[in-house]
């Protein structure tokens, strides 16, 4: 069967009396007097709002040329069979790349320096911070090129593996030039042995090349309902950017208190006031590293949401490997340069139990069929969970103990020779499968509802981790 | 007819034990005692040799890929029909920006700062010229993504006229956040009327993205023969190099005087010594400048000569707008950053020639059928100059004069009804149908080489001018 998707509706004309004078409002205020506390975070927010007006125009307007290109596909879990075009993450990546080059004035120039008044001119960022800057604009532009190249040349998963490794090369080298920091806080359970702090040297960049490929791949690696990268990339940047907010001095009036005592830390945090304010207990540095991670956030934000609005159940496009390559690799340069990536990993959560789950299918331990994704029955229009079969050869000895742990703990669904017991058949070891084990054959729209409210969860878990727990093994709140 | 191209055969391992040790040799020369003047720009003549052994070797093997992945042509000039894999221009911008960006740390960090022993330490770039050089390198990416778009979306000519404009955004960004200089020297005739310097300020601006648009597009614009695109971006290349090594402080065994008053020049320059020589005159910031020219010269001219062997007559691959857009971008980055923009528009004398030529064409005065690029004659394998025809419409009074003009000088071919002298065709006005015009049907080859041969000329001109006849109106050797 065959229909003719419509485009989905654009906000009329109302909508767009809101949107437009709200974004030419946010960065037009630095201009005007009196120059607000952290005038170029005003600009960001305003360049996050046409970002989401960008990608939600750009989107369905470029679409046909997309599939004219030969970039198209099929959705699966669908009864219709119409082309939808497929690698439109490009369009995202361009519009954010390109609003993040635009936005090159406003922090690094002279012309928002006025902002003296108020004493929080410092908060501007020093002009050598511009290089770290356009490294990390280097970084996403690669992945965006490289993402796309992957989409043309359909490379094979093995060879994509480390291809983040190349988008990350200049954000590695221009730290190795800034001589940046390569020290790393020792917890205090391994401080008898390694001391207070390790310097990590080569080690550390290694790290940071690890952190773009596992940023990277693991939100590409949950794919395959319409809106999965997407809503993950959506909610992690949320959270990131939640995380940003504690770290900034906000006015005086918007001051309160955070009983972080309710999670278990050691004394409560005020959140705004001035310079003293906020997680960053009145440094400078931390102040900056968070305003850098809201500059990228912001806007990536923007064009997520405006994708995302596409890309919802039923999708009108799909997102190709670009949008996983550029908004991994936002995250990984956000926990790189403003360093907070042990917090940023806390936000990969669902992605790392993925991946823990994943494992002894990808490396090899049980077989790993082309795709993974939940199998949809058209006749009840829901999906099940797709499976590996052992028709030809039974599990090993670690196989079989794997599928029966998972299997424990309602992860994988198994299905059993009644004759002799053996595994003949296994649900595939991915999150989604896990869901549709756990809760049942469900709708589509359901999976990516279940996925978006886990990461959700998650992230709610992750604060909880960072501001209550860190104190267990961390003194202070150094990063 | 169909044969099945066979690819040209690489260089055996002779070639290889020759070039593989030379460029180690480039690249560690500067971490041996004793440390020789402008280490790094050893560094560079290693990476260019690199860079012209990865696109020798990468190009054949990607071919295939290429043409899997759609992107080829037919050679419209050959009796044979093979597919060609097209933009493979790709591969070059790729190696060479890769390249670039692994060059980081030889200029920007301190490992190479030991050549203090011979007080030239200083001429190692400051810190903060980073972002300069990383500004260019991300314009020369965004300028390789765009023209790769342009391959893959098939962009109609006017649409692609402005695109090198938004690659030159980072320049422009990063020129702006650093306060670039926005004042131009006035030539001596008008110094009366503007005084000696003026002060361009957004005109300026202006002007560095319309050098970008044309030293892009003025050579996309000489195309339809093997080897047209690259073979002119070579030479302007090797050009630059030249113009940079005049102000480069070479070691004083190379002492030698250029005898400029043969040039008309008001004094001989000695080129060689330390500090004091070259046309630099002492000033470390005209070194510095010309030094960051080489470093995006010589690797470029690696990638092209690389890709030169492969696109050579008959051609086994083909360039696509990327190799255009990457080189017009390079060529616009030194002369904006190294401040040499009018001494590089020099190199372009074919280019302007070739644009003068043709706007009768492009700006609607005359008709311009979609291809202009030389007939073949498959049956003495020559090409002829093609035709416009004025079979529906003679030509405008304006066009038929600016038609008389150019046939008076030989640069079009006019077809004339006898009975009433009325023009009813005329060769298409490109500098490859001048050729043909003024030489007589040739071969390709011969063709590309009468292209390459005048644009050797052409450079030559060049140097005269520019340091012969630029005392005339420009006082001093300021840039």
């Amino acid at each position: 069967m065959t229909m003719v998707m419509k485009p989905r509706p654009l906000p009329g004309p109302l909508g767009l009396a809101f949107l437009i004078p709200t974004a030419a409002w946010f960065i037009l205020r630095p201009f005007l007097d009196p120059t607000p506390a952290l005038p170029t975070l005003y600009t960001s927010v305003g360049f996050s709002i046409v970002s989401f007006l960008a990608s939600l125009y750009l989107i369905p307007a470029l679409g046909q040329s997309f599939i004219k290109a030969g970039l198209k596909g099929k959705d699966m879990s669908k009864v219709y069979k119409d082309d939808i075009p497929e690698s439109l993450g490009l369009v995202c990546a361009a519009t954010y790349i390109l609003l993040l080059i635009l936005f090159i004035p406003f922090p690094f120039s002279q012309f928002l320096s006025r902002s003296d008044s108020e004493g929080l001119a410092s908060v501007e960022f020093p002009h050598f911070q511009l290089s770290v800057y356009l490294s990390s604009v280097l970084s996403l532009l690669i992945a965006a090129m490289l993402g796309f190249l992957d989409d043309i040349f359909d490379i094979r998963w093995r060879h994509k593996v480390p291809i983040p490794i190349i988008a990350s090369i200049p954000l590695l080298m221009v730290y190795y030039a800034e001589q940046g920091n390569t020290n790393v806080v020792v917890p205090i359970p391994f401080r008898a042995i390694f001391g207070t702090i390790i310097n990590l040297g080569p080690l550390y960049y290694l790290y940071m090349a690890l952190l773009s490929t596992f940023a990277t791949n693991s939100i590409n690696i949950i794919a395959g309902v319409n809106g999965a990268e997407v809503s993950q990339a959506l909610i992690i940047a949320l959270s990131v950017i939640a995380n940003d907010c504690l770290y900034l001095p906000w006015s005086t009036s918007f001051k309160f208190q955070l009983p972080l005592y309710l999670l278990g830390g050691q004394a409560d945090v005020d959140v705004g006031g001035v310079w003293s304010a906020g997680m960053a207990h009145g440094s400078k540095q931390l102040v900056e590293r968070h305003l850098f991670s809201m500059y990228f956030m912001l806007p990536l934000v923007g064009v997520c949401a405006g994708f995302m609005y596409h890309n919802w159940y039923p999708a009108r496009v799909f997102p190709g490997d670009t949008l996983c390559y550029v908004t991994g690799m936002a995250f990984a340069v956000v926990g790189i340069q403003a360093h907070f990536s042990k917090t940023l990993l806390l936000f990969f959560i669902p992605q790392i139990f993925n991946f823990i789950l994943s494992a002894p299918q990808l490396f090899g331990i049980l077989p790993c069929p082309r795709h993974r994704l939940p199998r949809f029955d058209p006749s009840a229009n829901v999906l099940h969970p797709s499976t590996m079969t052992f028709a030809e050869k039974p599990p090993s000895k670690l196989g079989e103990l794997i599928l029966r742990a998972f299997s424990y703990v309602g992860f994988v669904q198994l299905t059993i020779r009644p004759e002799d017991g053996v595994i003949v058949a296994a649900s595939n070891l991915t999150i989604l499968n896990a869901f549709l084990v756990r809760l049942g054959a469900m709708s589509e729209k359901r999976l990516t509802q279940t996925l978006i409210g886990s990461q959700i969860l998650c992230s709610v878990f992750a604060f909880v981790v960072r501001y209550g727990l860190a104190s267990l093994v961390y003194d202070g709140d150094r990063r």
